[in-house]
């Protein structure tokens, strides 16, 4: 038996995970990310936590295959980053440094691509190698593989589909500078957005006027069968089914895996985004599927071990 | 020195090449496409139209590497079409009865995606190996190629970015059924279709009310300095520079090339769209670079040669 290590960086935490080459996982556990003086401590705790997860397992080196290491932020394929905001970081060899400070092999990928490689592995798009996982949190991410493997781009910045531009109308300005972004619509953000421009458009009574507007409130008001949420929840998957269309004719995947926190809605969420995408996709797609992420948190550190294992 | 076959087949002529293994064209042909009966005769008119080359140079088989083959439509990864309308074929096994035929090894793809390979290895794209080929002619079609290779995708319908919805609020119906397709103005056809509705939108003097209203004429006015024609373009290169920047987000090449007829235009074409591009790319798409297609109608044997020779 071999084990390796998956290593998920993100701004607050570091989730770590230890796997078998079979790809079970034995135990994870976090580290806090300490993001002082330009985030200059964090490659060496990861380190830190590694070798000590060694000791503790009685681990010779010869049996770890190596670690996967996913960033919030643009990775090129030497594993280098030019800056990552979240983390304090300006240039950084990241898998110079993680190989020199452990002497094992490293490879080191963007967080979004990697979690979507560990929901291909054993998450809502096991089976297939070809696929989308968006992940409508705050943001909206995505990470897209093509017969397996991520796809990275020129500038490490493949796949990021929150900021294809669906509204050439739009007025506000997204986190990115531009307008127009799916983000502004489809993230849970979006989605509160989208509600309360709704309210304030007339008086129609509404659950949600006695609550606080948010993603989950709006389906919640959905599941309860109020016109208004639905309303709400028609225009945001008219949107989201749209951009989903128009990514399907340039990428061509088997199924689309929708994660992130306003995944939480659950299957009715998969019903309306299916139902606008079908009204709108390209004969060649409608074969599409589409899938619930299954892995949370954890689908970074299950696809840094994939990485680490081989594509 | 070893050889290969370039072959492209389209519907009205099947494009044929000689190659070394080191890419260099020795001698290229035509042969009708003889779409009678379902098409039946195509496959074997190449074999024969090989083989008679094949004894003519006095190739020896073990000389040649094999032939890379292009359809006019989608193709699954083991070399099989479902139907191809343009051929007349049904189910077809093209790999298998091509490799039966002659006796050599063949490979077999979608023929936007293997002249962009083509481009990528002796044209436009040269160089690099992250780009999208953006072909301007009747309609609008694309070859991506990331890390070197076609992404196919699940149906073999990768790239086929002539059907991006780039506008929610169009009536006129698209060749594919649905409305606002990016080919219902980007291409050819749909520069024409743009420059009538701006004609007919009010009496503006226009050097275009004196000729054949083509994306041609749109273009030959717009040098000649016709303000009209100069709105066309602008409205034309808006919209298909706002569709660059989404594929950008989601596929980060490194070049965009663009070719098919309205490329005759030359460079002034990427100016445009490289302004309005540039209005609206994310940021970490802003040193993509526009080039202009080099190989013609030479695209798809160049491009079967490189498939057979190794992506």
């Amino acid at each position: 038996m071999k084990y390796c290590y998956g290593v998920d960086i993100g701004g607050t935490t570091v989730k770590l995970g230890l796997f078998t080459d079979e790809g079970k996982l034995i135990e994870k556990w976090e580290i806090v990310t300490n993001t002082e003086n330009k985030g200059e401590a964090i490659l060496p705790d990861v380190c830190g936590t590694i070798k000590e997860n060694i000791n503790k397992n009685k681990l010779d080196k010869s049996m770890i295959i190596g670690l996967g290491v996913g960033i919030p932020g643009p990775v090129d394929k030497f594993g280098r980053v030019k800056s990552t905001a979240n983390l304090g970081w300006d240039f950084k060899d990241i898998k110079l440094e993680l190989e020199e400070g452990l002497d094992l092999p490293v490879k080191v990928g963007n967080d979004a691509n990697i979690a979507a490689l560990g929901e291909m592995w054993v998450g809502g798009g096991a089976g297939y190698e070809n696929l989308i996982v968006i992940t409508l949190g705050t943001g909206v991410g995505g990470g897209i593989i093509i017969n397996g493997r991520p796809l990275v781009g020129e500038h490490g910045a493949g796949g990021e589909i929150g900021h294809m531009r669906v509204n050439m109308q739009e007025e506000t300005v997204c986190g990115c500078g531009r307008k127009g972004c799916l983000e502004q619509y489809a993230s849970a953000t979006g989605i509160a957005r989208l509600a309360r421009k709704r309210l304030e458009k007339d008086g129609a009574p509404s659950l949600l006027r006695e609550r606080e507007v948010s993603a989950k409130s709006v389906f919640d008001c959905l599941k309860e069968g109020d016109a208004i949420a639905t309303e709400i929840v028609e225009e945001f998957s008219g949107i989201l089914g749209d951009a989903i269309a128009s990514l399907c004719v340039v990428v061509d995947p088997a199924v689309v895996v929708i994660g992130g926190g306003v995944s939480k809605a659950g299957e009715i969420l998969i019903q309306y985004v299916k139902k606008h995408f079908e009204a709108v996709a390209f004969f060649a797609n409608t074969e599409l599927k589409f899938a619930l992420a299954e892995l949370g948190n954890d689908a970074g550190i299950y696809g840094g071990a994939k990485l680490i294992l081989g594509e």
